[in-house]
């Protein structure tokens, strides 16, 4: 097992001077804990994905993996809204990433199965009143001109809510491509918004804890409600709070990849698609169940983002589950078990780093620094 | 009116070893000669559009353009076949490209039009049987889980077949998301297969002919039979002859762009899409059609391309139709006048050149050089 990293996370926290809530040790001490801890030894590789394309392929040789899980993405859509430089990166890395492996596998001749993080976010939030989300795939009727009509299964229809999601809406096209031209076996899981810290294996040894964002532009909205709660600072949600939208617990996310491994694609199949996520919660309420645990209060903002004030989210998960997940569901004990690790490391917390500062539109920019 | 280019298809030639069958001047003599036939001076920037972002925002401020209209991109299916260098250097220059343009423009504030030259490849070859393709959006119903369905209009599903296809469907999506959020106004050009050399302003001076490649790399198909009756070549069918294609004269395909500029978006208008083809013919019938008329010889191939043996292809060009564009037909007389272009310029022409060499897989690859 390699891991391959160009680490760009850790250096997009010195970029914006800003660290995760929980201390990240190096990989170094973390590979040694993982292996004292009584893991499997993993070994590491410093690449871009993105620009080193031979070392890759060498990689891919050399190793002739059975699969390779690709999370080597920018993957925060406020960072990816900042500026154009941060639009212009997260495309051009995202996207040439994305090729490149694609690209390394065919070039290789292996027979590598893929497993991407997608997102919820290619779908869009914007749905029609009790639609439910397929699992990528829509079945639909095209009526002709000529009265007739035909069924078709599509690709379900794309509609990002920022660069970033767009990015991730362009990977499945290239995805789509390479499957069909070359067989290539990918399985996609479409995520969405992760909470909690630890899994099992990293709650062994402190150098084993995951990064805990809370800033403006990584932390995801339930980290901050927990994070927010722990060092009494109000809650921030902003806009209406009548986003909804679709969660999946830390632990549930590895254990997705892990049943993703385990159930390749058959040689031929198309791209096999999973949604990654465990239940569905409006952000406004979700401020409230946190607030009610914690006597925390609410605070409501100008919405940074370009987004419906509400919709409604159904999900069909039934993928995963048929493989056997178990969800870990967003009960109050879990709730406080997170709120817990965010009051341990509170003193971290740099509170100038909350604001959401990063905005969709000129609109939104004037909205939030009137 | 300025024309930004890095000269890509220059050099591409010079990578190649291959030139155009038509002689094709520098941009300093196109300009002076377009000159002086009496049309609008024309200005000249070197510039890579997918590299050099802040000397395009620059310009864009410097000229505050009403529009820009896109062709910047790596055009031909077989050079992004050929090498995996080919593949990525089609998705990096194209995306980066298109994105480069959107995020300046959004950067700028300014209200620019952006015209695009997209293809009709982004719809796939492989549809239902009498399905008409219609003008970029689809109406579908969408049959629910509980027995209901909605009608929902979508960007026709992308059926991309090769990655310079696949390249022009992600510009789709970077169209799709830069017109919601930032409210750029766009048209993009789904065009078919170009033939002919020249338009009326570009045949009254002979520095100004165009580009007539006839190489297997980016050598279009008609133009090929053309040129390979005007050399007595047997003319290359590859495959069953049966892949049906859409066409369009270069005289109606500058009109099409002409009118696209006279008729933009309105503000807020979601991205305007125009099939910009006037007829669509099959292969094999095709190159029948040249054999009759020149007395060429028709010779099958096998096939490097990785598609469906044979495809109908019905397509709505109504939106061009209805602003008053007067088809140029694929007559006979238009042929013979294209086979004279041909013959004129024959001794330019290196034999060797005229196979297709770039295969879509290792099965296509052996399958043309057993």
């Amino acid at each position: 097992m390699v891991i391959v990293d160009n680490l760009s996370r850790r250096k997009i926290d010195v970029e914006l001077g800003i660290t995760s809530l929980t201390p990240i040790a190096t990989v170094e001490d973390r590979l040694k804990a993982w292996q004292e801890v009584g893991a499997q030894p993993m070994g590491f590789v410093l690449l871009d994905l993105a620009r080193e394309y031979e070392r890759l392929l060498q990689l891919l040789r050399d190793e002739a993996p059975d699969a390779v899980v690709h999370f080597a993405e920018q993957r925060a859509a406020p960072y990816s809204m900042k500026s154009s430089a941060c639009k212009r990166y997260t495309v051009d890395n995202n996207v040439n990433g994305t090729h490149n492996l694609l690209c390394a596998i065919v070039e290789s001749g292996l027979d590598v199965h893929v497993v991407h993080l997608g997102t919820m976010g290619v779908y869009g939030y914007g749905s029609h009143r009790g639609a439910t989300i397929p699992e990528g795939y829509l079945t639909v009727e095209v009526p002709q001109p000529d009265g007739g009509r035909f069924t078709e299964q599509i690709l379900h229809p794309a509609n990002p809510g920022s660069v970033y999601h767009m990015s991730k809406t362009l990977d499945q096209l290239l995805f789509f491509y390479y499957n069909k031209n070359d067989a290539l076996r990918i399985t996609d899981l479409h995520q969405g918004i992760v909470w909690g810290t630890n899994t099992n294996l990293c709650g062994k040894d402190p150098r084993l804890i995951n990064r805990f964002d809370y800033d403006g532009d990584y932390g995801t909205v339930l980290n901050r409600f927990l994070m927010q709660a722990a060092i009494h600072y109000p809650l921030t949600v902003h806009g209406s709070g009548g986003q909804t939208r679709a969660f999946i617990h830390i632990r549930d996310s590895v254990k997705c990849v892990q049943l993703a491994l385990d159930n390749p694609p058959v040689p031929g199949e198309m791209v096999k698609i999973f949604n990654q996520m465990t239940e569905s919660h409006q952000v406004g309420q979700l401020a409230q169940k946190v607030a009610h645990l914690t006597g925390a209060e609410v605070a409501h903002l100008p919405n940074p983002r370009n987004e419906a004030k509400d919709n409604d989210l159904t999900v069909d998960n039934r993928c995963f589950l048929d493989l056997g997940l178990e969800p870990t569901t967003l009960d109050d004990g879990l709730l406080t078990e997170v709120v817990d690790v965010a009051r341990r490391y509170a003193e971290r917390c740099d509170r100038r780093r909350i604001p959401c500062t990063s905005a969709w539109t000129r609109t939104q920019a004037e909205a939030i620094n009137p």
